[in-house]
């Protein structure tokens, strides 16, 4: 991995503290030298984990000052007896570890719901983590906070603002209860960039509007999820207004990124599915269209049998709850038009078959109306695999 | 079956016309010998077939009045360029048969979207439909709608009002594409009694949102949706306001079967489920919450896989779009409780394993709250069948 692409100011750790089952690493830690501003999006599920209510919290208290984050997967520590007080118990651990308060640390979890986290080995894994923080085990990090990933999901880029060049670099994990319309999964994305929390969170909250939030899975909407961004300042580039398009255009383009990888990387995806919809009313309206399509069983089906079916994804679209007249609509699947004013094209349907059988889907939904409302939005196929990981994740 | 079980006042045929690949009998028509009061809930997809559409008007323009109903299994004449003019043909090549307006006929598709219906073979089976119309071949009919079905679908019920008794007698199709929120999928119900359509239309709706608007087996919504009800008149009995709560527990009693044969029959399924949410604020909320529990593929997973994990039901009720506190939240699996106060139950997980391989399953979900609301909702499991079914429908 190209170092020159960290952001400076930040340190990583990971081990292996006995959370899962397979002895992997399940505990990592992401270290700013001193406190950086932090912005989060949390789920919008009303069952709410531990660590998402305590770093809620946590990030209130501190008015949006963050000195580390530690996340562990293998457990949720959602619907658990002990949930708060093992949340509470790790961020001053960390803290106390770290020197600085137990407000400043965040927490996040992902994996089994409702089974009871022993708190203690997050605590006893402490010491050693802080021991092994170091500015290059961004990788490790990534690849702690795994669950049913098969790879780690990592992103970079720069931005040159009027004072310099600042980095991002962010890390997400996926790949199953994954729906939009918030800040799915977990997310970590640190800058060296320098900016007040009040500048970060619309910045997040934008960037998240054009990726995580435009992706989807399996429709089901994790209890847990938390994407946090944290800017050290370390760069000694400050963030202004005159900037500020500038720097929302890397972090779109690692959150776009990230969001991407955990697409490709569903839970038993054979294929990724990129959906674009134009000549929408509005960009709502395109993303709700778009939306139902990634979310229909019937599309996502027919792609894993590279089927070029596009009734269900003409019939998936006028389920949007969007007005839509079918006579006006076109579908290309992997830039074959397949349907033209809502009916049949000619197509070579055997050698359409053929393409379909490529690990990149593309379908495009081109609404003839005089709108200008588009939107992407990012998918995977549904395939034997997934039943297979979900029918048995648990044991 | 019972012959005495049979509404009076209607004829039923089937053939095979050429339409799907298998010779299996792909037409259905169904008889009023005089016209019938008749009440219809059709697809709220914004993509309507050509048959909804043609129904839709004919239903308007005869006031209610319907002869019969013309249904084929194997196309679903939607998004097609010669749609309206056969759906149009085939009701009038029925009127002209049986000697009616073309207007008091119904037309009904189902199959694959996005082909063009070779109206000629409707129009030429037509003479043979009706010289097989018999009072006894209703279960033919109900074969010859089915599609992915592993089985016909048929319901029975009898009402005893003030001037006497009458039946009612269902038939419905499965099994992919069924969402609730609508009239979903085909369904056809006659009754002898007498009634106007003024009086049917409210009755069918109440019936079908405590049946099919509770049924979920995918969370597509498919295009053709059409449920209609026929009153005869037959039996010289009529439904008066004093009868009215009586005719229509019956009629849900046949609806709600249906549905639940639907889902039982649900692709792919190997288990069938049932949500019944109580102590919600009110129905709405419960059957928001049953309608998220039902269509979260982690859930469905979980019940293939016999895993009582019942965080994923948590988790999916949370994100119902209603206020939960999981704090008041009690889930049971096979009338064992796995959650209480929204935290895990002591529970006998071997023994609980062995009872959810069974082939009925049921999921309760209990609010301690202060709230009447409650709501039954039927689906069933997600299993690996309804992918390989899904990935190769069409070819």
């Amino acid at each position: 991995m190209n170092r020159l692409n960290l952001p400076l100011g930040f340190r990583y750790a990971s081990t292996y503290a006995g959370i899962r089952k397979q002895r992997r690493d399940d505990v990592a830690l992401i270290v700013a030298d001193s406190p950086a501003s932090a912005a989060a999006m949390f789920t919008t599920n009303r069952v709410k984990a531990a660590p998402v209510t305590v770093s809620m919290a946590n990030l209130k208290a501190s008015r949006g000052k963050v000195r580390a984050i530690v996340v562990n997967a293998g457990n949720a520590n959602c619907a658990t007896r002990t949930g708060k007080s093992v949340a509470t118990a790790t961020c001053r651990a960390a803290g106390e570890a770290l020197g600085c308060p137990a407000i400043q640390v965040l927490g996040a979890s992902t994996g089994v719901i409702g089974v009871e986290l022993d708190g203690a080995l997050l605590v006893k894994a402490m010491p050693k983590l802080v021991k092994g923080l170091s500015a290059d085990r961004f990788d490790d990090a990534a690849q702690a906070i795994m669950t049913t990933d098969l790879a780690k999901k990592v992103a970079f880029a720069e931005a040159r603002l009027k004072g310099g060049r600042v980095r991002i670099a962010g890390m997400t994990k996926g790949s199953g209860m994954i729906q939009p319309r918030m800040a799915t999964t977990l997310g970590f994305v640190m800058t060296d960039a320098a900016a007040v929390p009040a500048v970060l969170q619309p910045l997040l909250r934008e960037a998240v509007e054009q990726s995580y939030n435009r992706l989807s899975v399996d429709g089901d909407t994790s209890t847990n999820d938390t994407v946090a961004l944290l800017a050290s300042g370390a760069s000694g580039v400050k963030v202004t207004p005159a900037d500020r398009a500038d720097f929302l255009a890397a972090l779109e383009r690692v959150l776009i990124s990230l969001a991407e990888q955990i697409a490709r990387d569903g839970e038993g995806a054979s294929k990724f599915i990129t959906i674009e919809v134009t000549g929408a009313a509005n960009d709502v309206d395109a993303t709700q269209i778009a939306r139902s399509i990634a979310n229909s069983p019937l599309v996502k089906t027919a792609i894993a049998g590279s089927d070029p079916n596009w009734g269900r994804i003409l019939s998936a679209a006028g389920n949007a709850g969007v007005k839509l007249d079918p006579a006006l609509c076109d579908v290309k699947l992997q830039g074959v038009t397949v349907c033209r004013r809502g009916l049949a094209a000619d197509f070579d349907e055997p050698a359409l078959t053929r393409k379909l059988d490529e690990k990149e889907c593309s379908i495009r939904f081109c609404i003839r109306g005089k709108g200008r409302g588009k939107a992407r939005f990012w998918t995977c196929d549904f395939t034997e695999g997934y039943i297979k990981i979900n029918a048995s994740y648990r044991t």
